[in-house]
């Protein structure tokens, strides 16, 4: 089966948001082996939608929109597609009962507009809307499937894959057969990773091997086709087997979670606590922990010691480490130690901290990308790592974070063997 | 004039990247006023490539193509426009001179391939590449104008301001005539500020006034018509006048930069300095703010206090505020401005203290999204302000820090008037 998606919003083409949409429904598809041909996006304009429909009812098998449910006058999604394949709007009585409910509940009028929301195309399945409140739709017209998603992502994603992930893969008797596991590395490259798995990749034809990267992990999706699922799982763990034959170091885990969620799950599991001293990373490291919920149990805080002032009084770094002649400054593996060393009576287990030239600004010793990870732990030694990064401050700045992250993980992995 | 945007590259199709590029050109033709009608997403497929290229061709005045200037041998969006258009592929000589320089110097041999990236099409203009190898291409073909441009947003970017926009500017004479102002806005709703200038909004034609939000920051675009810029600037002028009438105590910026830019430009130029005191928002104050270059001459560095050990310890937050029958606890103004008050060691002119429930976790007395953000600056009194955010994990911890941001921005403004 392949797909094309429709985006459908004038906001898209002025470029106030981006599409985030086409980028979790074609990943979806990936997932369940559907090929993505083309994404489109179109304005609220009806002779516009019409013509990207028309041309998409050509070249795919299954089109889906996302966007012009809502109640305004933009909204013609609906419209523009029952036109199309000549089939009359009629009422869904029970989104109707709904969005009165919700108006009723709150004393508000509701307005002739707000009906246009529990529309349906006669001969469509209803999708339901659990997180708002316009009706999807999903309609199969000569060899075409449409279906037609809410433009929000808090409603497009849950009416995904309640109702139209079922509906989709009903049309596609094979679909059940793909099977995937994705494995998740860090401390390594893409291009190392896919050069220390060379053969493997070259080799596979199923399970298939598909590599990829952002900013401090790479990503391996492992795909095989099987009926059963058992079969599916003995050829996907023997892959697995023998890449961690080969790289099995960098490998944190077996399903699709960031590193710091994954340190997240480690400590907490392992009732190990952490504190961090961060200079030009600014709080980015503590930013990541802190959005994986539950951290609370394992993160006790962090110095962001900006200034040499800071690192001095909150870090007890020596001040003649950080100024005079000769003294090896405030980018330093004997600075981001100290650092490290200062958080001991935090009684963490352990302690990160972090100390670089994330750029612009520089000196002809300290070039940008010139960052420093120190890390101490209860029991062992303060270690020291030299990094040379690349790119912009941004990037140099994730970069710093991930390697420290990926340095701490093996770290505890080592002291602490399951 | 009006365009299409097709940017080409399996990876898009696989949900593997985002589309950022069609959102930046998009963003840029707003701004130039061409009128973007439809982006396509297609693969690494000569055959799709060109389908797309044809549809877009008969539909827009201006083809704007986004990767597959690359050396590999998927990229090939030059071979499919020059065989559409039915010209040749040429060598640009000066890129084939620079390409062959680079790697020289590396002392890396260069392959076949690497020459692909120095095509031109027979009769175009070339796009230098300064940031990047592969050069692009713009081409004039019957009605159509054509431009190609290469994937990577640190090559797109700068070969499209310096090179594809005065090339597309210089075949639209009208151009020059459009000229836009940003006004940024915190503390105030989208759909507040809205409601503030509707009259301002329904009764302008030119300027026009064009809304819109992201976390935190509303932006207004004010753009007129105009052939002499003077009349242009005196317009926007008067329009800005009415709306810091009406807005003025939000308006935080008159051209398109961020809050936390703001307030390292304000702090800085008064020579003010900043600590913070961050609990629920776990570094994300901290983050934003050294995110911006020249960030360190006002911010000091900040304490990431997530445990109730580290608001004792290092901000000295009595233990009686924290724990015990009838304790405000950890989430309370009382404690937010014990947080800010335990900064006024650090010396800086300015703290602010963040504590709250970003969620999921959560108990009965203190609800998801309930944040206290506290305030204390050298010369007056602390001051604490009750949130109650709206919105997942990440947006409510977003949320309180713009929030935040903003309260400091205001109080540093009566303060400290210009």
């Amino acid at each position: 089966m392949n797909a094309e998606i429709i985006a459908v919003g004038t906001e898209l083409l002025m470029g106030q948001i981006v599409n985030t949409n086409a980028r979790y429904l074609s990943r979806q598809f990936a997932d369940m082996g559907v090929n993505v041909y083309y994404q489109t996006v179109v304005g609220d304009n009806a002779g516009r939608i019409g013509e990207a429909l028309k041309i998409a009812a050509g070249r795919a098998d299954l089109v889906v929109c996302t966007g012009g449910l809502g109640p305004t006058m933009d909204d013609i999604t609906k419209d523009v597609l029952a036109d199309l394949i000549g089939e009359p709007l009629v009422m869904h009585e029970p989104t109707l009962e709904r969005i009165s409910a919700f108006f009723r509940e709150r004393g508000i009028a509701m307005t002739e507009n707000n009906k246009r929301q529990a529309t349906m195309i006669r001969g469509g399945d209803a999708l339901m809307n659990d997180t708002g409140l316009a009706v999807g739709v999903a309609i199969t017209k000569g060899k075409v499937h449409y279906v037609l998603l809410p433009g929000p992502p808090s409603e497009l994603k849950p009416m995904f894959e309640t109702y139209a992930k079922p509906w989709i893969l009903g049309k596609m008797p094979d679909a059940s057969a793909l099977h995937s596991r994705m494995l998740k590395f860090a401390g390594i490259g893409e291009s190392a990773l896919e050069e220390a798995l060379h053969d493997l990749i070259e080799r596979q034809t199923d399970p298939t091997i598909a590599p990829y990267a952002r900013e401090g992990e790479v990503t391996l999706r492992l795909t095989t086709r099987a009926s059963d699922p058992e079969e599916a799982k003995a050829r996907l763990d023997a892959l697995e087997e023998q890449i961690k034959e080969k790289v099995g170091s960098y490998l944190y885990a077996d399903e699709d979670i960031a590193l710091e969620e994954a340190l997240v799950r480690l400590m907490s599991a392992k009732g190990l606590t952490l504190s961090l001293a961060e200079s030009c990373t600014g709080g980015l490291f503590s930013e990541l922990i802190t959005s994986v919920p539950g951290s609370s149990a394992m993160f006790a805080g962090a110095e962001i010691s900006y200034s040499n002032e800071w690192k001095r009084r909150e870090l007890a770094v020596p001040a003649e480490l950080l100024e005079g002649e000769g003294a090896p400054g405030a980018v330093s593996a004997e600075t981001a130690a100290a650092m490290a060393e200062g958080l001991r009576r935090t009684g963490t287990d352990y302690a990160v901290a972090i100390t670089g030239v994330a750029g612009p600004a520089h000196s002809e010793r300290k070039p940008v990308g010139l960052v420093y990870v120190a890390l101490a732990s209860k029991t062992g030694k303060t270690e020291a790592e030299q990094l040379h990064l690349r790119g912009n401050r941004a990037l140099i700045r994730m970069r710093a974070v991930k390697r420290a992250m990926y340095l701490l993980w093996r770290r505890i992995k080592a002291e602490h063997p399951d």
